[in-house]
């Protein structure tokens, strides 16, 4: 089992003060829980950054107009040759032309990052944006 | 009916080589189809840098401990207090403990903000991110 | 005169062993340190984005080939027409054709960010980037 | 000698519109422009996330207290560590308490995150950011 500890953060009565007014715009329900999103943030950041080897996750936000020919099948193609790697997708229709879609993909940075580039580079594919998170189990 | 038209770009031929490597790398069919790529992604921050009231798109990824006493719960009360603007979400099962969800919203910039932000600062969440994206229709 | 005060942070001892890692690889001196830092670029970050009037400060770092044709000229003429938002300028010779112009400018945000887009825009400027920062007042 | 070749961009005509207006508000002179600016960015974005070894510059901007104990002398001594990396630095008094300070670094990416990381973490300073850029002499 692992412990919660505590640990003290000097402060500057003024700077704690806005953390206070931004922690409560963003709806935190105390300071430890920001500061820990904070700290959690850094930290994913500072792993995708070092390109280590470590599993990773990421979402891949894909935006296209489906009657572009032959896109749809060439997107679950992508998504079939890499089956190891991406564990689910989502499908939304934004209107008559648009569709959302959302990948998971799951692996080290540097596939999921190629993965990415190629769903982003399918023609057709209107906007894309990868978002790198973590596979949770060292982010306790 | 709209028009595909063509426009030309002058450019030093070794810059061009370089171009012409990292689109390769990433797997676009040609130049146009990146150049296009280019211009859509700056449009799409421009458009939310610039915290217009058009209708954007948005897309939150959380991770979090499902064992967390009444995330789940909040995390749904949270959906359903904005159902006019989350339009799905999606689950993944990522080990014993973590899940990941992905949220899509619907809204004007600032709203998804302010929603990304409640789900981001809920109890628990160990990791998120709001990827903002486009409602397509103006993104040709 | 305003006050040192100090807060508690719960966390799971796993997590702050990451960020001690972390927080001695960055090299600051203590945890206090780096909480404040992620704390004030937190609140810097969201200065920015909700755009308000508040004043701040951006660096804008521009590198170009000083043979363009009347490059140097045209940055001289922005930066003059701005001399109120404009502070100072750093020069540096990268090679023989290169080089790196850091433009400190002061006021409202959206001030800063017309001007760094128009000094980025001149032609033959290479690349350029914006740091958005503050001007260090509110951020004790 | 090198060469500036022309290349077409296919585009359909509404992106087209968003895009002159865009590069209108910014202030470029043409489309190749604005189009070149794009794809340098890219390059130079890729090239830091890559991690590869060609040499790169970055700008380090620093907001601190110049009445904090020391700090000023860390900041020299950082600076003076590393003077083969730090070609040069630039003051700006924002306050009666408050300094900007600019430091260009020259190396490979690996090292300028390693020495922004240093300034950016040594006790006092409120507010860093690094700006990755490029020597200049591959972003003809």
């Amino acid at each position: 089992m692992t412990q919660t500890i505590r640990f003290g953060v000097s402060i500057d009565e003024r700077l704690l003060k806005q953390f206070d007014e931004l922690i409560s715009k963003k709806g935190y329900v105390n300071r430890s829980e920001a500061v820990r999103d904070l700290i959690r943030n850094n930290l994913v950041n500072e792993k995708w950054e070092s390109n280590d080897d470590e599993e990773a996750v990421g979402t891949v936000t894909l935006v296209y107009d489906h009657h572009t020919r032959e896109l749809a099948d060439k997107l679950t193609e992508h998504q079939h040759e890499y089956h190891k790697n991406i564990i689910s997708s989502m499908h939304i229709h934004l209107d008559a032309h648009h569709c959302l879609e959302v990948v998971v993909v799951r692996g080290k940075p540097s596939e999921i990052k190629r993965i990415s580039d190629e769903l982003i580079g399918t023609k057709g594919v209107k906007h894309g944006k990868l978002v790198s998170t973590t596979a949770g189990k060292d982010m306790v």
